[in-house]
């Protein structure tokens, strides 16, 4: 029986949540019935005049038995725009694999523009990649192989192979002639690139100025020879920094020599955007890993879980450090009654600083600061946030409990508190950051429980040391 | 006298950090020394070789005798570009344009693609907008009041104008010919769309497939006529979720009747994406904006304080309840000890389930599901990770206190906050989304804070029931 499967709501959601225009783009029921029916030039007809990722959606929403029909109607080469549209969900390139055969698969992935290929044969196992690539056609095997080399996160691993360059010694003429040629094989033909004999990178040209200018003009003359490009092993957050700043729809990736490797096209730059975004605000929330929504409580769990459990024994050693005051709480019970604020605010303004800080890792802003304008910058931000906050506390818990010794030292602590707080939340990632430790360990819980104990001496400090003047 | 003001040391990093090869861009020397010589042609030829992103790098740090030069040396419509890349600063646009004479100013404004000038006057007061746009050529200014009036936020208001449209009963040889004249003032060439004699949007072809298909073809022919499009009143985010599902470089905006009305380009969605990024980023740290680092602690405390102070009285409030318990507290003192490690428990884990969920509403994923599902999934995951670490606590305490049922009840309330606090964190935020009110008043640390009062009275109600039962 040819039926959509378990995500069957999925695919009719999207098409309700489709504006008028692009809801012409899916009819769903006509596609099913072609299946349904075995009509191979119906569904062909259909199915490849959509864009692939509506492809992707509808594919993801059938069976099992409903896609090995559509491997049977659909080429390997056409089945490879949908391909790069599916993931999302963790092992779903790997389970659409497996139920192709070798041969399909092998040329399908050859089949994909290089830089896909390769986030897809990232996803699998050592054996399943070299399986592939070697029933892979050569060509497509040689140009993966060498991306698999790049670092993760570097752009080299996120750039592609499939660039149009072309010579400066030429005319504009001769150059939209190659450009012609070459475009079908191309992931962009808005940038052509410019290199000398040796491959190395002297020049870009847009499609744009290509147009505009004559065609009897040479190369040399219109293209941009101040041409901004990334390292191969340059980060893929810089990349993005330098394609947001410049505006650009493609940059270059060269090596230390200069010579072109390859080009990152803006759509793998937004696919980077989101995952470093992602990847900034789990940090934040303590979770392992934000990507794609959990069906059910047990991977829910098995992602939050590590935090919690560390944080945990963290906050048993916090139990531990008030544990030493007990005798203070024995006889000033009151105490206990502050503890969750001053505790808390040393938790909001450190994560506060810390997303300050991070942030400024993130966009680069902090690494242009001197180290002493950063720490006496987050040193006065604390002073006047905690002296507002500590003299506001004071006062209320005079009128609210009548002593005003107990409010002001309530007030000292917070304002004492605010100050450390602030400086911890902005200098412990700093810290890691130049340490170059992976500044995920300063994520949001792990600073609010650091400041946590940093509250709690201090405002147990304090107290013990003045207890005689206290009231109760 | 003619030198870098205090962002000196700004221009001078963006040089060293840049790579061998776009270190050639940017020879800041020998701009100033051309400026200081007032050597107009040797500024103008070395300057206008520039990207406009480093051309603005080296404007901003100027003082304000060399920029008043500048604006003398290069033309508004040569200002344009790099106007458009200032911004960062706050005050930036405003500061300049006050330096310039208002012609200069409304001349530059007018050579600006329409959308970023848009973006330009929304920072400016209502008055200064209407006298630039009184003085300004009529043409731009009527496109630029049409885009103002869309609402903040939406694809209307982040779209251009300046789009090329074509009919389609033409040849691609006509097509091309349209394209190339109106290329200069187009924001991009790389998509050309469609429409019928009423302006309705009927297709759409990129320059790609212009160049590719053979001269003679009808548009009709070779178009793709299933558009997706964004409606004016979309939200941004909305329309940045299409874009980066289906890679394009363009997206048209409609109206209702499916008017075409402008378009949003790439780099536009970028920006919002990293506005939208940082946004969500501010909320889960309780800060008013995170937009550019602050160069002195009073504007850093301006945005910190108001969060601060207002989760103080909820903080104040959090101590009002824990008072009720005070009787409890001097009699056994050592549930003191724990409040920390519950109230941070509760936090931990309603931060986790608030990221989550806020993210699930940006990307969609959680409109998809019933509200049932929701519920019961986050209640599951609390329940495994309450479980988990409520027996890790029981046992804990019962080691470190020797007192079974001390560690029991402080293991019990931690089975509970987890399970109430992490369905706190999720619901919160998914019923404000759905009351239409703003979520970030459901930021972290109001979750937080709420999720502190519900541990202790929790914790608290617990303890005092079984009081009897404590042996200390």
């Amino acid at each position: 029986m040819l039926v959509l499967g378990a995500d069957r709501k999925g695919a009719g959601d999207l098409a309700d949540n489709n504006d008028a225009l692009s809801k012409k783009n899916f009819n769903t029921e006509l596609l099913l019935q072609a299946l349904r029916r075995e009509d191979i030039d119906g569904f062909r007809e259909e199915f490849l005049e959509l864009h692939p990722y509506d492809q992707a959606s509808f594919f993801s929403a059938l069976d099992e038995e409903a896609r090995m029909k559509v491997y049977h109607f659909i080429s390997p080469e056409e089945m490879a725009g949908l391909f790069e549209n599916l993931g999302g969900e963790e092992d779903e390139y790997q389970d659409v694999l497996s139920e192709m055969s070798p041969d399909y698969a092998a040329d399908m992935l050859s089949n994909m523009y290089a830089d896909d290929a390769v986030d897809v044969l990232n996803e699998l196992d050592k054996d399943q990649v070299a399986s592939y690539l070697t029933i892979m056609d050569k060509e497509a095997a040689n140009e993966i192989k060498d991306l698999l080399h790049y670092e993760e996160y570097t752009a080299g691993s996120i750039m592609t192979t499939e660039y149009i360059a072309i010579s400066a010694n030429q005319t504009i003429r001769s150059a939209m002639h190659i450009l012609k040629k070459e475009a079908p094989r191309a992931e962009t033909i808005y940038y052509v690139y410019v290199i000398d004999e040796e491959k190395k990178l002297v020049g870009v040209i847009s499609l744009r100025d290509l147009i505009v200018n004559d065609d009897d003009n040479m190369v040399s003359k219109v293209m941009y020879d101040r041409v901004v490009a990334a390292m191969a092993g340059e980060d893929q957050e810089e990349v993005a920094r330098k394609m947001r700043d410049y505006n650009f729809l493609a940059l270059p990736v060269i090596d230390f020599q200069g010579h072109l490797l390859g080009i990152i096209t803006v759509d793998d730059i937004i696919d980077v955007m989101d995952e470093e975004a992602s990847d900034d605000y789990s940090k934040l929330a303590g979770i392992a890993d934000l990507d794609g929504m959990d069906r059910n409580p047990f991977s829910a769990a098995k992602k939050r879980l590590p935090w919690l459990v560390i944080l945990l024994f963290l906050g048993m050693f916090t139990a531990s450090l008030i544990g030493r005051f007990e005798e203070t709480l024995n006889k000033v019970a009151i105490l206990a009654v502050f503890i969750p604020l001053i505790a808390g605010m040393a938790g909001n303004t450190g994560t506060q600083a810390l997303a300050v800080a991070v942030r400024g890792i993130a966009t680069g802003d902090l690494e242009k600061e001197s180290k002493w304008n950063i720490i006496l910058r987050e040193a006065g931000t604390g002073f006047i946030t905690g002296l507002t906050c500590g003299i506001l506390v004071t006062f209320v818990v005079y009128f609210w409990q009548g002593d005003l010794f107990l409010g002001a030292l309530v007030g000292i602590s917070i304002f004492c508190t605010l100050i450390v707080a602030t400086l911890a939340g902005s200098l412990v990632p700093l810290f890691m950051h130049k340490m170059k430790i992976d500044p995920a360990v300063a994520s949001g819980p792990f600073i609010t429980t650091i400041n946590d104990i940093i509250s709690i001496l201090i405002y147990f400090g304090i107290a013990t040391a003045f207890m005689g003047y206290l009231t109760k």
